[in-house]
């Protein structure tokens, strides 16, 4: 199973000839199932216990990175591929890679609320659980004694750093506990099993094998430069436009409405990067790649910046907390905002580069 | 009084001939008590009493615009004047336009706040009373019912606007009585006959009428590039440093040390300024004037944005507050810090304009 199913002949973009068809959509299929699979596998050597190990974390990121490039193809080139097969397949996949992440993202948020409380503490000095934690699975009973690893915090930050600890872990640890389960249920076997299939056996429709993938990647990037139309570029071009705190005191912060078009922007953008990546191979045009990947980062970071705020904004709303604490969570609020601001500025900066270079 | 002293004959830069002297020094200073005076006689036409009116607002501006001309060509062309007088009446000015500026301080504080909290909570309407009681000298009875008045607000972003409203109130009305009882004070009295006889009889050495101006004003212009260089203009002119939140949590915020040499700059902007008015007239280089005006202008932004952050925190000092007050003071806190930022980027830029438009 670990053999490479990519296609050597496959075409890429600006080669003479015709363009690559369903044969190379298989093949990026198999290849992404093969790779399922071996994450899947792995998962399962390095221990799926209660509390996980950097390697089973390691394991769950490509169980999901293929999980995801899978379930976009089906998307974007759903024509090319049986339909009811792909009906079926992509709400397992996205339950999958969905049920996977919760873990990650409330380890990865803890960390940015964390670093973000130092930084605004005016500390250089990193505290011992967070950069040991990420990524790793940490178990929950590391998270005993947090205020004495923050001697360096006032006291508002402390305690704020505390209840995030608190509440973030506990998050985490449900999420670890749910994705366990999912992973050990029948319906999970259900979806290995069919990944199995797909990495020998690509359900193509019958004329896909003479239809050019082109066309259909190139759809997808016309749904992400529409959407991208959509975004308040000239404002966020703008340093310190102070957009994305408008509201941030309203009662309706969480989820903050005016991220949704960003958040569209990042599906979508991913959906696009995938396709090239079916189309043209992982190493095709890595230059305009480069600049797809900063623009996604960006939109990440906003993405991460968004949640994190709204998770300060949640935790200044735990009953009986002190003045203090809640005062540090306003700040980590608005802090996170900016951050909000500054990556759409990022992603402005990126987008401009990255039409300049297709133009 | 009220005629205008300026030699019409004075120099300009890059004017053919001798350069400006003591001659045109003194017809600036006689310009500039001439205006103190006028000033002082609207103040007490427009009634200085217990409440103040818009016009009393405006003429102890136009005191403290004219007592500050005096004191920074006292500062910069100390060697062309008697140096016991100069060194009697500095002080004495310097407190003049100190205890003139609080009052007016105050209300610019809240109004920005306020105008801040309403901006945070999404509302476009604007409190009623922050647009009537700017620079009105407004009565502190006015201040009764905030609340009610932001109807829109979030019940923390209220608390908190109305717990700021109540300090920063009555700090403006401390300041109203401390300003009206300068002002009726023997020691203020003796100022006025000072400037009475500066606005004909200007004391200048014996060798002044034959120095030149501009080697002292090129002196003042020097003080003020050396302090820029040593302000951090690479990080400032980096969108999204997030510099100015950094220690925003430390214990010492108020004031902030890391403001401190931009105030400085600020205040060298200013003499640099009236020591060009001084040398050229009002009215000469318009353009590089405008440049200089933007630089100061941004020093203004970020030195009132920096005091409104200190006044934010010191709100969250206040015992007994509510958690969701707290919360609101931190997000505002964190929202002026940003604004300081904002200022430093924005003098960044037009001191780089500065600078290209000098070469």
């Amino acid at each position: 199973m670990a053999q490479q199913h990519l296609d050597p002949t496959d075409p890429r973009p600006g080669h003479v000839g015709p363009g690559p068809t369903g044969d190379a959509l298989a093949g990026y299929l198999r290849t992404q199932a093969t790779e399922f699979l071996r994450a899947l596998r792995l998962h399962r050597e390095t221990g799926a216990g209660a509390h996980g190990t950097e390697g089973s974390a390691e394991a769950a990121r490509a169980l999901r990175r293929s999980a995801r490039r899978v379930s976009a193809s089906l998307h974007t080139f759903q024509s090319l591929l049986d339909t009811d097969w792909c009906e079926a397949m992509r709400p397992e996949l996205a339950w999958v890679s969905g049920t996977l992440a919760m873990e990650h993202a409330y380890t990865a948020r803890l960390e940015r609320l964390l670093t973000a409380l130092h930084r605004l503490s005016g500390s250089t000095a990193f505290p011992a659980r967070t950069s040991a934690g990420v990524g790793a699975g940490a178990p929950p009973s590391k998270a005993g004694t947090p205020t004495q690893e923050r001697g360096n915090l006032t006291v508002g930050a402390a305690k704020a750093g505390a209840l995030l600890d608190r509440q973030l872990t506990l998050a985490r640890t449900r999420a670890h506990s749910t994705a366990l389960q999912a992973l050990g249920s029948s319906r999970f076997h259900a979806i290995a099993d069919k990944v199995a299939v797909l990495a020998s056996e690509v359900p193509l429709t019958g004329t896909a094998t003479g239809t050019d993938l082109r066309p259909l990647a190139t759809a997808a990037e016309d749904r992400l430069r529409d959407a991208v139309t959509t975004l308040p570029l000239v404002t966020a071009g703008s340093p310190y436009n102070a957009a994305a705190l408008i509201h941030g005191l309203s009662p309706d912060t969480v989820p903050h409405p005016q991220d949704a078009p960003w958040h569209q922007v990042r599906l979508l953008l991913r959906l696009h990067r995938y396709a090239r990546e079916a189309v043209s191979g992982p190493k095709g045009n890595a230059v305009v790649d480069l600049r797809l990947l900063s623009a996604g980062q960006a939109l990440n970071r906003h993405r991460d910046a968004s949640e994190a705020a709204a998770a300060a904004a949640q935790a200044a709303r735990t009953p009986r907390i002190a003045p203090a604490t809640a005062y540090a969570l306003g700040v980590l609020h608005a802090d996170q905002r900016h951050e909000v601001e500054a990556a759409r500025f990022a992603f402005q900066q990126a987008w401009q580069k990255e039409t300049v270079g297709a133009s």
